[in-house]
């Protein structure tokens, strides 16, 4: 399934085993078995997103009774998960042997800050304000050291459960649109956090503390202690999940 | 001032008289009158939206006691607007004889209409649910109709106070996005409903329920009857008011 959420209400993607706060799976669980009458639904999904954190492209996958029409699926589920702020705009039958985390060999990331002084009010929950004015540019520059294959321990959160810290990052793109200093970032995974870590690190090039360069040392330390504060969850959306074939045949 | 908001938690601009309902004009004027330290604050308005319909750029005046510095009023609103999801973007001295209504010579509103099967979750409160393929094109043919100086009666709501029904409208643009269509409506004034009056006939355009001729007919009749339904407020955001010069010097 092809997911869309606000994080807002919820304490992020995975289920919590003693069931305090929402979860995105939680809901989509519930509706399912409300949906297929089960006793119990089991998911699997691309990206555990964290608290507060949206997904546009969200892929997910769900146990069901056999011989459900897929847009029945959709459909029904939709109808199960009013009123939480979670819809599946897409459901297909999983091809043999497919896993939404491990079929996977692309994530795409966005993170949106408001740069203004004033408060978001139309943005609320979806943007990072920051109010000191930002330079997209000497972001741009110190987010170009970050690409390729490198040790990401320091944009790595203690908590984080990957085997190592090894990632190949293939864009991190920086712009400027009006008031918004959008952050777009691209790789086959991530680590925990790390697209918030790079992002608390950039902000600090964009307000003139860090030059562009110290981004590169923070990087080659392989210390989270080098590296910036890890920015809020509310800027940063899953856009998409790249698989090599499907499953939407697109 | 310069002012953004989420229209949803919002019985509208306009502050009743028996205070039923959080109202933009209520919340504005309460932070006013804190930050000032006087008993009542009066405000005028570019537009007064109604309820649920949100605003980019809303321009609203109040009067304060004299001597507060521009900043000092904006950043004053804003701490005593919180927790509201209100921002005051700018604000400046008004100039002699100045009024937020009556010296604009413009007004430009968006309209986004969601259209795809799934509810949205993302755009939640800020989008027109429509399930059914809308056909842009058809729609753009039919809002080209309406463009120029005419009788609007047909698109005007029964409580509209406008002295008169002739309004001449500048811009009315149908776009599609992916999912999104956006139309976007530019007049120096507009009657009382009639952009989302104009965009729930053109919607029965894009859905194939009429043909965009029949735009025109509906027009001529000046006949509220003869147009379709009014759009819900969700969709529709106040975008702009122009001023021929000022207030905010740009």
């Amino acid at each position: 399934m092809l997911v869309e959420y606000d994080g807002g209400p919820f304490v992020g993607w995975q289920r919590q085993a003693h069931g305090q706060g929402l979860t995105v799976q939680g809901v989509l669980e519930a509706a399912a078995v409300r949906m297929a009458g089960w006793h119990l639904a089991s998911s699997a999904v691309a990206g555990r997103t964290d608290t507060g954190v949206h997904a546009a492209g969200q892929v997910a996958m769900l146990l069901l009774p056999p011989g459900l029409q897929d847009k029945r699926v959709r459909d029904g589920l939709n109808y199960h998960l009013q009123p939480h702020p979670v819809a599946v705009l897409r459901a297909v039958r999983a091809p043999d042997g497919w896993h939404p985390r491990f079929s996977a060999i692309g994530r795409a990331y966005a993170y949106r800050i408001l740069n203004r002084r004033a408060r978001p009010a139309l943005h609320r929950g979806h943007v990072w304000h920051v109010d000191r004015p930002l330079d997209a540019d000497a972001m741009a520059a110190g987010a170009a050291l970050l690409l390729g294959h490198h040790d990401f321990t320091s944009f790595r959160a203690s908590a984080c459960q990957a085997k190592g810290p090894m990632r190949t990052l293939d864009r991190l793109d920086v712009r400027r649109d009006g008031e918004v200093v959008e952050v777009r970032a691209e790789a086959r995974s991530f680590l925990h956090h790390q697209v918030r870590n790079m992002v608390g690190t950039l902000k600090l090039v964009g307000e003139g503390k860090w030059r562009p360069e110290r981004v590169g040392e923070a990087l080659a330390a392989r210390d989270r202690r080098a590296a910036g504060p890890t920015a809020p969850p509310d800027g940063l959306t899953l856009v998409r999940v790249e698989y090599g074939a499907g499953p939407f045949g697109d």
